[in-house]
């Protein structure tokens, strides 16, 4: 996706964000925030707001170390979301269609997300979200596919999110590769998480090598890249997927829950609304 | 007041919004707001966050033209304030402490700010605002030093607060200077804005000269350099104002209402508290 005039603040915002939870003192704080203005001022005009927040976090990285800022929030998202895992289930159970109940409970875990809400009642926006239509149009299109693909990749999100992710894959006849980040990167899933989770239980974790949300595929490693251009079928899991691989063709179906305005309006449904979308072919 | 890393942010977002204001196409708008970032990267450390966004408006200034993005928003902020003029004056009439009660509308219209709200009930806030108490301990030795002094320096804000003023030095008995921007800066206002307020009938108006919300000394000319250096008392109204001028001795009293959570944790107070402060004496 493209990256908006508004978009730059919002990043700059995550970052600030971010910081503030860093035990830094003021100056180095400020330091790093003016660092960070430079290098979003000099970035390259196709850089996508994930590729911008990955080369922040990399400067800051080089600055300060490897410190993962939210090891407390994923620690609460995890705790919380393990708790619903057989409500969950549950949930899908009790649904008229399994297949779309499934999808639906997975894209209600993207509500957990350290930015967009830092206080909600999860279980109550669960039930709403699952509630809401599905969005987009891609239900049949992904459900036909799936019917016939080899395997699933499928790209996750944040953590707490990933409980949804294993519900959703319990249920599914195909084997799925579950491609988390390189390392720690704001609250997205990486090894570690998926498989606390328990997603190694149920499907094969694939690293993708990069450190920047979504999946940028020129900072994935080789072997990442490799498996994306020879998978059939991509299941790519919130907004940074999205606005990564928005032009990577129809072999991907982006399941998100919209929380930016930018993206609901590209997207062309309300903010909030639970999307099932397939990505347009290649030219 | 010194710029933390939270400011950054929202003199950007500020920015962002002006520009929506103005009829660019979206190549421009971007490489204007990466032109902001890099200004606000390269920016001395010791620019005050209004200082910032006086350089973003020259740096816009000189690219695109001297282009007022509020020209509409002022308009309508003007004619919404004047039909409430006399409303204002039986609002300080009724008031057991009438010098109180006209700070305290004086105060009350620091409401009207764009930037705050773009869509409140004006009469409702004024009236809750009129019924909160006036906290920050000015308000005896302001009643006290304006009885002595010779005039009275009342550096104004937004337009539509200017009707506020002007009601409040109505009941003054003290001559009054009151400055005003050196031109259009976000929805500030200017000379013709405190003339077509009828500020010129009660007061003189004075230019700063400056076109940097706020009142930045070293933007200012000469000739109002020295007014301010000479004026024993001055009222300082607005956030803008405190930023600015905070470090600028005991004569000023900063007259504001709470809206940024970094100036009111500096002030002590809530959000949305009105607020009478005198400035720290000079070392």
């Amino acid at each position: 996706m493209r990256t908006y005039p508004e978009c730059y603040e919002c990043v700059l915002r995550q970052f600030t964000s971010e910081l503030d939870l860093i035990n830094l003192d003021l100056e180095t704080q400020t330091l790093m925030v003016k660092e960070a203005l430079v290098l979003l001022g000099e970035a390259r005009g196709s850089a996508t707001p994930p590729d911008l927040y990955g080369q922040l976090h990399s400067m800051l990285r080089d600055n300060i170390g490897d410190i993962d800022a939210y090891v407390e929030s994923k620690r609460k998202s995890h705790q919380l979301a393990m708790g619903y895992q057989e409500a969950l289930r549950g949930l899908i159970g009790n649904g008229p269609d399994k297949f779309e109940q499934g999808i639906k409970v997975s894209a209600a875990g993207n509500i957990i997300d350290v930015l967009y809400a830092r206080e909600y009642n999860l279980w109550d926006e669960v039930e709403s979200s699952v509630n809401q239509d599905l969005l987009g149009g891609g239900l049949s299109a992904f459900q036909q596919k799936i019917s016939k693909a080899p395997y699933l990749l499928y790209l996750a999100d944040n953590v707490g999110e990933t409980i949804f992710d294993k519900v959703f894959i319990e249920t599914l006849n195909i084997p799925v590769k579950y491609g988390v980040k390189g390392g720690p990167i704001l609250n997205d899933a990486t090894l570690e998480d998926a498989r606390s989770a328990g997603i190694d239980q149920i499907a094969e974790i694939v690293e993708t090598g990069s450190r920047s949300p979504g999946t940028p595929l020129d900072q994935c490693t080789n072997d990442f890249r490799r498996l994306f251009d020879e998978s059939p079928l991509v299941l790519a899991k919130g907004q940074a997927n999205y606005e990564t691989l928005d032009d990577g063709g129809d072999k991907i179906f982006f399941l998100l829950r919209l929380k930016c305005p930018l993206i609901s309006r590209e997207i062309g449904f309300p903010h909030g609304s639970l999307v099932l979308k397939q990505g347009l072919p290649l030219n």
